[in-house]
């Protein structure tokens, strides 16, 4: 949120120093560090186990004048079972620990815990464990979530092929245009459209349903969830699937009601973050299978585009139309630079990190 | 640290909102909030899994003057381990979420991660993933620790029963000296007894192989880990299992040198935090198959009293003259008051308080 909040090493660096530190080298471990969860199998299990963490902190990611302590609770444990959600896992569990001013109120406190765990409730996600602290300055919040894999069916970045068709879930850059209303000064919804970007920024809902239905599916080659922004993540899959990829602009399902409010659902679409929507790939030939068998009650989902071959070969078009290069619009994530005057609030791991 | 940092709400009141609000209704859990660690069992799974989690706050719980990057990076996954160990676990893999204000180093970071990466390594827990953040002030690490119980052998705080022999690990009251000797300005030690008191403050080692072989010994009925001082701690087991206790000060294993300090060795021992030794309960008919078969390699384990009957009935002697009531002689925890005035640095988790 502030452009004073830069590190003098980036994460890809300590993504590599961690790699090279610390081998995937545990007979239990599926995956470690490097994609939206870790991925582990208990002895003689029936099921992969997932784990997955983040951080928040006030004034970085989140700000207590735009949001109540409940709503805050809920978006904390969403950001965390959204990447359960992006590997198709089930949530079961989950930690928190708190760091807190002294200031800070026991209703607060409260409300924010409410939140918590009806959110983790409604997904499953039992709270189990936690630590609280004093804190100097702002409000920190670290949440530990563990899934569980549905038939050991478990779906990672990388995977996806030459030709399979990109598709993701939900409207994009919705939460991002909610950011924005909230930068502007507007806090309380006034119109459908405010109360729908508010809400898409201030509670996100993890895709944990379809996440479970497409690892089952055994129609989705890889998967992952749009924490930063499409021109972000998105690069992220390719990489760790070692393609490139093409997004037609006329296809992204936007939330054009920006427009009233002088903002580019387009940009939205592909540089706004905090969508915590799923991006996941199709081999063609299932193409037409998938949409027919999608759950309807599920949030729709909506072809963007596809893989093509090439690392780094990234491009978006409208409609065949104004070719160019997929740049990266939204920020140098660890750094947390806002590349917009209005700035953003962005969130990322090392453990959600291209490699 | 500080004496401001209080909180308006007390960690016993949340611990109560929780336990209400997030009744261990799965059911593969085995343990939620009130132990050292959670339990649960992975469907089909030969083991049990624990999952345990602690933050550490700058000048809360650490100060960086006083330690370097590495040590603390060790003393950070210690803290955790030492959680598993409590519960006779071994550990398997950990997260660590760092909050990190713009000033750092790379050099510290890399430190950092090095420091954890060897000591997480040494007892078996490897790093499985993360998250990186900027904080606006201090340095904020959290972590996750998970593992694993041998022949889902798994101690608990409750158990104990009247009668039964305490026990500890170690020397209690070493990591107290240290941090007063840090207070003073002690920072390089000159001399043996400082050399091992600042090692015991800067990077203690968690008891994971006594945990191990404990909980395997099937002669311990409940054990914990010792990380605010036995005043404070010994009730809290005491309370899980429904007793009381008394101890033996002639007995506890004193860290002598600090008399030449100018400290009492029996107050480090009742009162002083972050020894991160065992503390354990055995049933009188096992004290001597125990002692005679607990192996020579491991540290060294003490009996200094007893389980009586009555709750809160807990009491203090010296080879049974002067008896007296065990105070809590430590901090109110969660408010972090220091009692003494050189002050301490005390840490707690909600996972880890009198139920």
């Amino acid at each position: 949120m502030s452009k004073k909040n830069t590190l003098p090493t980036s994460e890809n660096e300590i993504l590599r120093l961690l790699q090279d530190r610390s081998p995937d080298k545990s007979k239990f471990l599926k995956k470690g560090i490097g994609d939206d969860a870790a991925v582990f199998c208990p002895r003689n299990a029936a099921e992969y186990w997932l784990v997955t963490t983040d951080m928040l902190a006030e004034n970085i990611d989140f700000r207590c004048e735009w949001t109540i302590p409940r709503q805050l609770g809920r978006k904390s444990i969403s950001v965390n079972l959204s990447d359960l959600a992006a590997m198709g896992g089930r949530p079961r569990f989950f930690t928190v620990s708190l760091g807190l001013p002294s200031v800070i109120s026991r209703r607060w406190i409260m409300e924010f815990y409410r939140g918590l765990i009806e959110r983790g409730d409604m997904h499953g996600a039992l709270l189990i464990g936690g630590d609280l602290s004093c804190s100097e300055s702002g409000i920190i919040i670290s949440i530990t979530a563990i899934g569980e894999s549905v038939g050991r069916k478990v779906l990672y970045r990388s995977g996806g092929r030459d030709g399979d068709a990109l598709y993701v879930t939900g409207i994009l850059g919705r939460s991002a245009a909610g950011l924005r209303l909230l930068y502007r000064g507007c806090l309380q919804p006034r119109t459908r459209s405010q109360r729908e970007a508010l809400r898409s920024h201030r509670q996100p809902d993890p895709r944990c349903a379809v996440g479970m239905w497409l690892a089952q599916s055994g129609m989705v080659r890889c998967m992952m969830d749009l924490s930063d922004g499409l021109s972000v993540d998105l690069p992220r899959m390719c990489a760790a699937s070692g393609v490139g990829a093409e997004i037609d602009t006329a296809r992204l399902p936007l939330f054009t009601d920006a427009t009233a409010w002088d903002l580019d659902p387009v940009a939205l679409a592909l540089h706004g973050g905090e969508d915590f929507e799923l991006l996941f790939a199709v081999p063609e030939s299932k193409t037409a299978l998938l949409e027919k068998t999608y759950p309807h009650d599920l949030p729709k989902i909506t072809r963007i585009g596809k893989m093509i071959r090439g690392r780094r070969n990234l491009w978006v078009h409208h409609d065949g139309k104004n070719r160019r290069r997929l740049k990266e619009g939204g920020y140098d994530h660890f750094r947390r630079h806002c590349v917009e005057n209005e700035g953003a609030i962005v969130r990322e791991g090392y453990g959600k990190n291209d490699q």
